[in-house]
């Protein structure tokens, strides 16, 4: 258990770095309980990383400051070390696996940290940091197995419990587990009635395997676009807090996180990443015993890919029938498409994008198909189109 | 011009039904010019409309609120009504043209207000409310050309002044020019040395042809995704206002208003719809006089249709180098897509689609083309690909 005073003290060392994030209830996303979201990805850096960050660097002995610091990072923590040591005009590297993406590397960079690219995945950048700390003097900050870094965390449970003080439970992100550490930490201490969930992507469930297990479970992988919480091995101070001290640990699956995701963006005007929305999937996929309660999802971050954005929407456009790609299989005749454009107008449907082909082997040799992508308002009018189109004779081959 | 104690007392009663929303400084987006962010994308309904509409709602006699409301809008004032009229208990009914998006349309009713989807365009619509309110002695209400509406929009100046008391200028969206009169009415009457800006889309530039013209022009049509403030005439109200206490106003494209939509997701982590980023594209593309200066920009609103939002995303990635189609015109022999793919790879770009097709009857007979779509660093990167794929003799013919 991380005191109290220590995350008090985080709180007032923070005033000078990180934003008190606002505490915004969604009527769009309420129904059987109250959502409230801690919006850290509006926090400085786009997470709460800075938070843990921050306050580490700053607690280090003068000796340690002029030895400046390494760390390891595929992203926000990099992010949140970098500024954090140039506010207060310390050295900084991060080793970043060679494959992080090139705008978390640029943004590590602009904070004024010296990157290295280390060839391999996160393991490999993190025995460079261990190399460069044993070789140089400076201080290696963890991203999570760290009692001041799990104090600054802390700092967000804080402002919860100002912000809301009858919230009933606190909903957190968990990668490593220094988040949901250093909240169960600060609420449990001042309030223990407050219920205090932890989630993860179901494909890098490290930690809800470990509590499962009673002891710490490393996985050999992980695969979740959800990056900020594709974590191998739980830490070990934060297996042992979040054991005692967190109610329950459940998963999501990669569907519900951009489900997740879309839904942040179209009902509340908010940018999440992965990592920062399977709080909020956890509480619209009824994970956890919430009905009737005041619950905070904590969004931790905002740092997602455009690209990789992009495709969440449309992926998620797809899985609530805002958008439906058909193949239709046409006798190769004069008229067909013109059949069935106008077909899908009269339902209402908008066409974007159309693949009339004729080639394929596998077809009879007098017809053809047609892949056509449609925006639609809702699974009802796909059907609609569908039904409307099988009774004109068109034969609907596939959909997706 | 709306006198202060109006404003003061909007304030007093917006209490109960909107957000102080939260001024965030933006690291990213400063530069030249220090940029702070005023999040009514974020407000309750997520647009500034509902402090208005509420406001107005509220100051009507018993007897009026009795005999119920009617509104018109496509949109967000639709919204900001719909809410207002429900929580005090009366009955509203909103038109909306029948184009308006499925979305916008839902969410109003969600919010309690009976719609009624007129055929044809705004103008229509308005008709409609106009006789309804006629037939019934329902109260109209306006969206912007109304002293109490001004007065509730006047409340973001007042909550600008109490977060930021030291801001040099603000950079307001101007549709109907409620918005932009609400706030300068406050602030020019508190402190008339900070600037007050204007924005519209160059391609609904009522107000901007107005103010220039030194009098009320009406547009025959106006034709901007910024749907928000696609507005054919300026508020005879407004206007005087503007003209008299509006320091410049000024015109952004469309791809400038797409770029910072994609910025603010990107850098920000919110999303703003068209109407609401057009002021954060006039400081990003230097339109007016705010170097060194502390400068905020009202992001009024975020309700983005998220298939639009989609085509924003794709385009703003194109613009900005990070996304690039390129069709090449290859010998119809065997392992060109093989050369082709192998050094796009080794330049580091992904590739996310490919059409590969020999039927162009423009083509010679031994040639086909391949169009391959590619995620990209920056237009750098572009280069180097172009430029590899030219010298190992492949001839480049387009690029999207």
């Amino acid at each position: 258990m991380v005191k109290l005073d220590k995350i008090y003290q985080a709180a007032f060392v923070l005033k000078e770095a990180a934003r008190k994030t606002d505490l915004i209830y969604s009527e769009k996303l309420s129904g059987p309980s109250q959502i409230y979201l801690k919006t850290e990805n509006l926090q400085v850096t786009g997470s709460f990383k800075l938070r843990g960050a921050y306050y580490k660097i700053h607690q280090l002995t003068e000796e340690q400051k002029a030895a400046g610091i390494v760390a390891c990072s595929a992203g926000n923590h990099a992010q949140g070390v970098a500024l954090a040591a140039t506010r207060m005009g310390i050295r900084s590297v991060v080793c970043m696996p060679d494959g992080a993406p090139i705008s978390k590397v640029e943004a590590t960079k602009a904070l004024g940290a010296e990157v290295k690219l280390v060839p391999g995945a996160y393991d490999d950048a993190y025995a460079q940091a261990c190399r460069l700390r044993d070789e140089t003097g400076a201080t290696f900050i963890h991203p999570f197995d760290d009692e001041e870094v799990i104090a600054g965390q802390g700092t967000i449970g804080l402002e919860i419990l100002d912000q809301l003080p009858d919230v009933d439970a606190i909903i957190v992100p968990i990668g490593g587990g220094g988040l949901v550490s250093g909240i169960a930490c600060a609420v449990k201490q001042l309030n223990p009635n407050v219920k205090v969930y932890g989630v993860q992507a179901e494909r890098a469930p490290s930690m809800y395997e470990s509590v499962k297990a009673g002891e710490i479970t490393a996985l050999k992988s992980v695969a979740t676009f959800a990056d900020g919480i594709a974590v191998k091995r739980p830490g070990d101070l934060t297996f042992d807090i979040i054991s005692k001290y967190v109610d329950e640990v459940v998963t999501v699956t990669e569907d519900e996180i951009a489900t997740a995701i879309l839904t942040l963006m179209e009902k509340q005007k908010v940018v999440a990443e992965g990592a920062g929305a399977v709080s909020v999937a956890a509480a619209l996929f009824n994970k956890l015993p919430i009905e009737g309660k005041k619950v905070v999802c904590v969004v931790s971050g905002g740092n997602i890919d455009v690209n990789i954005l992009s495709r969440v929407i449309t992926r998620g456009l797809v899985t609530t029938g805002r958008n439906a790609t058909l193949t239709i299989e046409l006798e190769d005749k004069p008229g067909q498409l013109v059949g069935v454009s106008t077909i899908i107008s009269d339902c209402g449907g908008n066409v974007v994008s159309v693949l009339h082909e004729r080639s394929d082997a596998n077809m009879a040799v007098a017809s053809c198909f047609l892949k056509i992508g449609m925006e639609t308002r809702d699974f009802t009018q796909i059907e609609e189109i569908k039904n409307a189109l099988t009774e004109a004779g068109f034969k609907i081959v596939a959909q997706s």
